[in-house]
């Protein structure tokens, strides 16, 4: 069978497929430092340049940052897109290294044998898992794997301000049928995962004002206002003793989740004691009716990111301040609206103050977005984690991600196509920090899991 | 009568009283600032000087700091200290002011006629009320009204510094049956008011601590103890829906208020709908089933002064904090113990925390004090209420204090006695901010109150 030549064709190359990688790692294409701007075109000319040797139209696209790549090729009964980015994070603190960040190494190590430099994990390692199961396709069989459009950002670890115009000027190029992001992780660094739900976020900055003037607590305190009481008793009341969020309908756009996927998270038997415990945890918080997993993936929450006012330096000043501020987050599942919900929000914690006290927004009121949820009912789906379960001998499992991936969901509102996450980094892979890794195991059945992949549904 | 000569004398010889009190309030008494030591000094010696012409035995006695004047002279039943302060707060900002600060003026203003100067209310116009009493006495009798100490401090806008160990050095010396203390006002600008209890103090820092790191939302939201989210609950359950400190035993050493009192403080009238009015409030805060003026005088509080945690700059961060911090301060009335409060709050507050979260005490835990309540069945006290009644033709009140004046607290605690605190001091004098002025009325009224109740009580 033609899928085994090209499994085998990745194994046979795999220590090309690594130096090619190496290459990558060499240049230092931090995307938020303007010293590094042309090491970040010049990644990107890199990479267009070996794309073209697998016959892909591909190109640097100018941005008024740093170079998308975007390359087209093959045929196949459907489009699909795959994600990734050549950029990375800053390397500070520099002397935390083992070793300079840009002169990758492969070691062995009680994890295992892995890739160490910045970017090996974040995301250079992972994008070149697809290119290099697009080559050995390509050596097999003489033709790309299907109809491919590959993606690559320049700008994912500075927030993407290019992103947005890029894909709305060139809809009409990038809209595929489905498009595929490596940038994810194993579940829990073993058990592979394609992430369907992506929770969404709104945040509200702002500040309870009372008396006109700091006040002196012995010539008002027991008779004035405190703003700081005020704000304390509408952020205790955010949650009920059971953890559930009190703003009036905030769980109206909630859906349950459908059972399907509680099997599947079931069956992951997440380990939440050691995920609590490595941040010296043990008491599980939020929501006392739902699993961790739900907690973190399928339940909306309400977080208080930041409170503060009155005196706050060393010492003492018993003052009863004019102000006490706060910036909370929520992030949202299912059909969740952030507007509605900032608005909710605000309404409820207004019709809390006394008729002397107001409560005022601060901030710019942006940032929000909705969640994203797969249709995974897109028979694609379902292959892929075959195709994944296969590879990796252990079952595969649609996850959530607590956090957002502004990407899916551009390419979901923009473009107008769903994506599936996908990737091999595993949880100690030290992305963002000093001496960031990626295991070689990622890196190989990662290749091997995208020629599976596509060879299902492509 | 003798006092009438007494008062008729003082009238007759404003003018010179005033000049007098104009030139103290020509030398630049700020004791905070170190370029102006001399001038604290010089103001020390000019009142010595002074003291000495009445028949005191006065002397600018030497400090670590700025020095204490202390004189002594006179017979009489009882042996009487008053207290009163000569250096002066800072006068920045100079450019608000309508005139130098240190070249008193009289001026016609719709307030009456006032003495426009720093210092010219807090303190030398008050304690000059007192010297300029005993002058008028000593030139109608030929003696001073009793046996006076008079003490007077050049540290108090400095945190006073030498106060404790001087008084500690000087106890036998400066021991005596009762304290006058001329800092404090008229009530509403306008009732005479003698000042018979002051609340004290407890002072709390803390910190919750949850996380051993800072956690992003999305990983750990809706499923890790926030701990701003467990500040917020202890705070805001620090009060009931009707005011009441909820700490076990927080009203265990709160007496009721006597009925005199009571009574005397309906008599006020107090218009707590300007004093809330004047700083844009308009809801009375606290303990909900009392009187404004026993919030503020007679009922122990407690108030957040300071509170923060988690991203506080520009934009969002959406973090859940490692940990959370605050200063609480209770004003303390009757026999609360300061320790006693502190611990038990400590110990309330630690025992809402989830198991893996802690509560731990910042700062130096010093700084409380208990309330001064005096004894106001010495006859002095009714005496003296007797006097200010007669000279104002308006019934005098003893009140309270909501602050702290910590000078009575040593009195009563290094030197066993009590004291009196009557001032003659205004809402609107400004004091500690530009245009510093004292009533003329003030002035004039406050020498004749003291000559009346020194007949009275010395």
């Amino acid at each position: 069978m033609s899928l085994d030549a090209v499994l085998n064709r990745i194994d046979e190359t795999l220590p090309q497929s690594l130096d090619r990688l190496m290459e990558l790692l060499r240049i230092p294409s931090i995307s938020t430092d303007p010293a590094y701007k042309a090491d970040c075109a010049r990644t990107a000319d890199v990479l267009a340049a070996d794309l073209a040797t697998l016959g892909f139209d591909a190109r640097a696209a100018q941005t008024p940052g740093h170079p998308m790549v975007v390359a087209h090729g093959g045929e196949g009964k459907r489009h699909i897109l795959f994600y990734g980015h050549y950029d990375v994070q800053p390397v500070d603190p520099l002397e935390l290294w083992d070793r300079p960040p840009f002169d990758p190494e492969v070691q062995d190590t009680p994890k295992g044998r892995v890739i160490r430099a910045r970017g090996a994990s974040d995301d250079k390692g992972q994008l070149m898992t697809f290119i290099e199961a697009c080559r050995a396709w390509k050596h097999v069989h003489g033709t790309l794997p299907g109809k491919l459009t590959i993606f690559l950002e320049g700008e994912e670890e500075s927030s993407s301000p290019s992103l947005i115009p890029f894909l709305k000027e060139n809809r009409e190029e990038l809209s595929c049928d489905l498009a595929l992001i490596c940038d994810t992780g194993l579940f829990e660094g073993a058990t592979p995962a394609i992430t369907t739900m992506l929770r969404g976020m709104a945040k509200v900055e702002f500040t309870i004002r009372a008396a006109n003037r700091d006040l002196h607590s012995g010539m008002y305190g027991g008779l004035a206002q405190n703003p700081l009481h005020l704000m304390s008793r509408i952020l205790a009341g955010l949650h009920d003793s059971q953890g559930r969020v009190q703003v009036p309908g905030f769980y109206d756009d909630v859906d349950e989740l459908p059972d399907t996927l509680r099997q599947q998270w079931q069956a992951l038997a997440f380990d939440h004691a050691r995920y609590l415990g490595d941040v010296g945890l043990s008491v599980p918080a939020g929501e006392q009716d739902r699993t961790p997993l739900e907690k973190i993936w399928s339940r909306p929450t309400a977080e208080v990111n930041g409170m503060w006012g009155g005196y706050t330096g060393a010492g003492f000043k018993t003052v009863l301040p004019s102000e006490a501020h706060a910036k909370v987050s929520f992030r949202l599942v299912s059909r969740q609206d952030p507007e509605k919900i900032a608005d909710a929000f605000k309404t409820w914690a207004a019709a809390q103050l006394p008729a002397d006290c107001e409560l005022v927004m601060d901030g710019d009121g942006e940032g929000g977005s909705p969640a994203s949820v797969m249709e995974i009912t897109d028979p694609a789906f379902e292959a892929a984690r075959q195709a994944l379960t296969e590879e990796w001998g252990r079952p595969a499992a649609f996850v959530g991600a607590g956090g957002s991936i502004p990407v899916a969901g551009y390419f979901k509102s923009i473009l107008g196509m769903d994506a599936m996450l996908i990737g091999f980094g595993r949880d100690d892979d030290q992305i963002h920090s000093p001496n960031e890794k990626y295991n070689l195991e990622s890196f190989h059945k990662g290749i091997r899991s995208w020629a599976r992949i596509l060879a299902r549904i492509a």
